[in-house]
């Protein structure tokens, strides 16, 4: 296998009694594959339709492919989304294209330049129109409703540019990846006749990045999509197992269940690899909104949840492993080890008078990387610190892909496990109403008052 | 005042049992006084010399400026360091500068493009040189020690670069700044002949961006390192206040102190503006480093510490907030709102027959992050969750050196009511040590034998 996971430092034969027992482990093992079969018994149905993404898209594969190859004589190529429709194109464009890819002359590139915008920020609006000609740019406006305010609030302002300087082409411009039945933009896109995919309705933002979401911007800046999925179904394939030994979602999984339960409410995801910074960032939105939940299944209030934080080897140990060194006991660290880079970079002599910099002359970057992994996480298990490393022999198409549905498969285990709802967000309906209401939307009158009624800052507290 | 903070929603008459009360903050009230007094004690002193930056820097603000012009001919400047030497220098450039800075025109950019290389990723290095000409580029090699193994990596490949194509000219192309009298790099800076600017002894990493660390890079681009100085001065003026109630940074301190021994162990820092993003980065540094200590000052055994997590407004409402709203009660959140932004964007019409997205016409996306900061606020504290919001009227050099001298005073406090030292980090020796005997460096052949004879990871809990 190309992608494996190393958990011995979770364990109690190396941590002592901050580690976790065997015997835990054990008596918990029909708790987890209860947890298995309730993710089994749901592959495919309602919010489960990702899981079906590694094995029915073949004809959907073609068409992006088709599209992909088009819009790459294109000088630029805009993401408008923001949530699961950003963070999974950002990760992936981070982990497989070169780390300065806009940069890059267009004869390297061989694609257009790749932005996504994931915020309102008007500053940032303006300062993509510095660096863009939109007349030789394709947008993507992704949301699965049409009534996301964010991307919809984008596409006005595109559109309407796009009107004003193209006229009747301007729908040549904008591609629409939404929801094939349902919301606003399905039935704009037909109207103004632009070009579509679908986000099956059983897959939700945060699971989307291996359906047209992901796989499109992707595949226009030139990446293997049909292997990134041959992936995801390798893992799937693995997950399958219903030996919680051998199943790596399975068991970290529970891993994460049983510290949280002591206590745990951080979890850290710390790459050793600049491509995969953005991994953390998508992982933290997966893991914070799918598990984050005041209600369970059965009605009780939980308030459960572990909140992700992104950290990058070794930058971060300069950093943050201070704190998770010598600080509390409240966190475990999931480090993702790359075995084999896809450069290298040799370190010269010629400071051989200063013993405190010379050793490192003769080795390569790829050492220092590898072995300060190897240190940190050497003095973090010996400071009883909770971590375990996933190991991917390398960054390519593949890998990223049976990482993606690892990360996916073990998050809904988790979810099982908490038997909390693992695909809504209701959390997050107070702060869109309260915006609409600010915005005297129609409908929120009520909501208008009520925000109107609340108690005003107090001058005392403000310095 | 320019920046000011708004902790309402902190309190117990904004979140009922889960504030804190008046009286609670009356009985600290002479806890966090010591506290002040204790910085004051310090000021300059030891590693408390960052307190002087605001003030002695005159001459050196000078040279700063006309070493800059110079190199504002080269058409880039990489910044050679890792932590505080990388964190600052990038969290001030894009807060100040265009968003997408290098990819404008050299005649819009008006100076080099920058990069700052704070991972020994071979990918990355590999990268960079794809982008650069080593010719025409200057490289900023920071490092207090001169023995960041990272960094002076970094620069033993890029001095070998340099000889093999500049030969004895390889010198006018390195700058190092650094101790002036500890230390590997004086002296090899004085052999050399490079330009040099200095750290202050009593200036660490994590507190080092407004001297020649931070100042250097950030008037290369442009930035009035001046007017920064003078927002540091600002708020040092206002935080010698020995008032708890009209001191920004001490009230937060102790807000925070309040919190963590209430099990608040999280602190989330949350900007409203893309501008702002590398911010958080920043302070989740200096936050997690100088308050995540194994002992404090007596000798006890503490684990001291809050983890902080950064997070981005907007964007991140759709991929954290469902956490924040519904998950444990175990965190903090900072908001940092922007009151003006730099530039304006309007959101056009032209979908009247959708009432979910039309109402969103005829407003501004400025608006729309402000609506949507007030909103979110709203939702989270209708659920009870403490948060407080540090208000700028916009951001500019003024404001944001008096944001991140009040965010290093805030840190100095609360070291100090944690009875910590704020300014060490013993947690990541273990890490280099272990790093240096892997590389077989002479004189850590005890460690080595530690690192050989540790328990072998067990294939059992390997998946």
């Amino acid at each position: 296998m190309s992608v494996t996971i190393n958990y011995n430092n979770m364990m109690q034969h190396v941590l002592g009694d901050k580690g976790i027992a065997d015997s835990e482990i054990q008596s918990m093992e029909q708790f987890a594959l209860k947890a298995f079969d309730t993710v089994e018994a749901g592959r495919g149905n309602d919010m489960q339709g990702w899981m079906d993404s590694p094995y029915d898209q073949d004809e959907v594969v073609k068409a992006i492919v088709k599209k992909a190859e088009e819009i790459r004589n294109y000088d630029a190529f805009v993401v408008l989304g923001i949530g699961g429709s950003a963070l999974g194109p950002i990760a992936v464009f981070q982990a497989l294209k070169h780390l300065y890819y806009n940069e890059l002359p267009r004869e390297k590139r061989n694609g257009p330049r790749f932005y996504v915008l994931d915020n309102v920020d008007p500053e940032r609006m303006n300062a993509l129109f510095d660096i863009i000609d939109v007349e030789k740019t394709i947008f993507n406006v992704i949301t699965k409703s049409g009534a996301t305010s964010e991307t919809m609030s984008q596409y006005l302002i595109i559109n309407d540019l796009l009107k004003k300087r193209l006229g009747d082409k301007a729908n040549k411009h904008i591609i629409a990846t939404t929801s094939s039945s349902k919301g606003s933009l399905i039935g704009l896109a037909k109207e103004q006749g632009y070009d579509t995919f679908f986000i099956p309705e059983g897959v939700g933002g945060r699971f989307s990045e291996l359906c047209p979401v992901g796989l499109l911007p992707a595949a226009v800046v030139g990446i293997d999509i049909a292997k990134m999925l041959e992936g995801a179904k390798h893992m799937d394939q693995v997950c399958r197992n219903k030996n919680l030994y051998s199943n790596p979602a399975l068991m970290s999984a529970l891993l994460q269940y049983i510290s949280m339960k002591k206590g745990k409410n951080i979890t850290v995801m710390m790459p050793y690899a600049d491509s995969l910074k953005y991994i953390a960032d998508w992982y933290c939105q997966l893991w914070a909104e799918s598990l984050g939940k005041a209600v369970d299944n059965d009605g009780n209030i939980v308030h459960a949840g572990q909140t992700p934080v992104k950290s990058l080897g070794v930058t971060d140990q300069h950093s943050q492993v201070q704190l998770y060194a010598e600080g509390p006991f409240d966190k475990v660290i999931t480090f993702i080890e790359v075995q084999n880079f896809r450069s290298k970079c040799e370190i010269p002599g010629g400071l051989e008078q200063l013993p405190n910099v010379s050793f490192l002359s003769g080795n390569t970057l790829n050492d220092l990387m590898s072995k300060e992994l190897y240190a940190t996480r050497y003095a973090l298990t010996k400071q009883k610190r909770s971590n375990y490393t996933i190991v991917l022999d390398k960054v390519d198409e593949f890998n990223l892909g049976a990482l993606l549905y690892l990360f996916q498969m073990q998050t809904a285990y988790c979810g099982a496990m908490l038997n909390i709802n693992t695909y809504d967000q209701p959390g997050v309906e107070e702060g869109k109403n309260a915006t609409y209401a600010l915005f005297g939307r129609k409908g929120y009158e009520e909501k208008a008052r009520e925000l109107r009624e609340a108690t005003p800052d107090s001058d005392k507290y403000i310095i």
